[in-house]
C-alpha cells in the first residue's frame, strides 16, 4: 500500500478535469504562444496545443522533466541563453532575440511556445521585437502589451525594443501569414 | 488646395506604415480576438485579421462609422446589450454572456473579435466564462488573465465568472477545435 502520491499522479487524477496554463500564458498571434516556464502541472494543458517547438530564453538549462516531456511529445526545443536584464550589469542580448525571431519567421515551427522563467521580461522583449519588426505595430500598442505582463518592472526593456533591429532571413514559402 | 486633412486621411498616409491595434487588443484563442471599442485608427490593423464577425457587449448603439466599416468588410455584428457592472445597481447579465458564448461555439463565425468599450470588464467576464465553461481552465489561471486586463477594478466580475453556468447548444460539425 502506498500512501504518498507523486506530484505527477496527484495532478493526473482523472477527476481533476481542470486545465492549468503556465504562468502568464497568452496567445501572441496565429501559431505563437507565450508564457513563463512550464511546470508538470501545465503539461496536460500544453499537450492540447499540439506544439511543434519551444523557444526558451533563459540562462540555465531547462529542467530535465521539461526536456523529457518535450521529447516524448516530439517538441523541438530552441534554447537561447539570455540572462534577465539587470542594469547596469546585464543588458538584453540582441543576438539571442534575433536568433529567436529567426525561428518565428518559419511557420514550419508552429505552433511554437516562447517562454522565459516568469513570462514577463525576456519573453516580453521578444514579443515586442516581433510586434515592431515583423508586424509593424505602433509603439504605444507594443508598450501597452509589454506592460500588461511586466507590471511596472520595465527597466530598459522598452528602450531596447524601440532601438532593436535585425536582418532576418526567411523563405516566403514558409513565412507566417501575419508577417508584413 | 486643401490644408486640412480629415482624420481618416491623416492616418491613411502611405508613409505611416504602423498598425494600431485597438485598446487592450489580444488573441484569446484560435479564431477569437478581444479588445476595447475599435476606432477608425484601428481599421487597417483589423482588416488584416479578416474578421467574419464582431461580438459587442455594450449598452449603446455601435458608432455609425464602425457599423459602416463592418458592412463594407462583410463583417457580421452581434450586439448584446449589457451595461458595465456597477454594484449594487447594475449586475453582470448572464443572458447576454450566454448569448455571446452561443456565437463563440460556432466556428463559422471565426475569426471573431469580441469587444466592449475598454476591453477590460465586460469582455473580461465573457473571456472568463469561456475559459471556465468551454475550455475548463483552472480558476487561478482565469483570474490571472482577467486581472491582466482589468487591473484592480474587479468588482464582482470574478465571482460572477465562478458561479456562471449556461446550457449551450452546438453542432459538433462546427465546434471550435479548442472546445472541451
Amino acid at each position: 500500500m502506498s500512501s504518498i502520491s507523486s506530484t505527477a499522479n496527484f495532478f493526473d487524477r482523472p477527476e481533476t478535469k481542470l486545465l492549468v496554463p503556465p504562468l502568464n500564458f497568452a496567445m501572441v498571434t496565429s501559431g505563437i504562444y507565450r508564457s513563463g516556464h512550464p511546470l508538470p502541472i501545465n503539461f496536460p494543458f500544453l499537450e492540447k496545443l499540439k506544439l511543434k517547438s519551444i523557444i526558451y530564453l533563459g540562462e540555465h538549462d531547462l529542467r530535465t522533466v521539461n526536456v523529457e516531456w518535450a521529447s516524448r511529445n516530439g517538441i523541438k526545443i530552441f534554447h537561447f541563453r539570455m540572462e534577465n536584464c539587470k542594469l547596469p550589469f546585464v543588458e538584453n542580448d540582441p543576438e539571442a532575440i534575433a536568433a529567436a525571431l529567426q525561428v518565428v519567421v518559419d511557420s514550419r515551427n508552429f505552433p511554437v511556445l516562447m517562454h522565459s522563467n516568469k513570462g514577463k521580461h525576456r519573453v516580453g522583449v521578444l514579443v515586442g521585437a516581433m510586434r515592431k519588426l515583423l508586424q509593424k505595430w505602433s509603439f504605444a500598442s507594443i508598450f501597452d502589451e509589454y506592460g500588461q505582463f511586466a507590471a511596472g518592472k520595465e527597466d530598459s526593456d522598452i528602450e531596447f525594443i524601440e532601438i532593436f533591429n535585425a536582418d532576418l532571413q526567411y523563405d516566403p514559402k514558409y513565412a507566417p501569414s501575419w508577417l508584413r
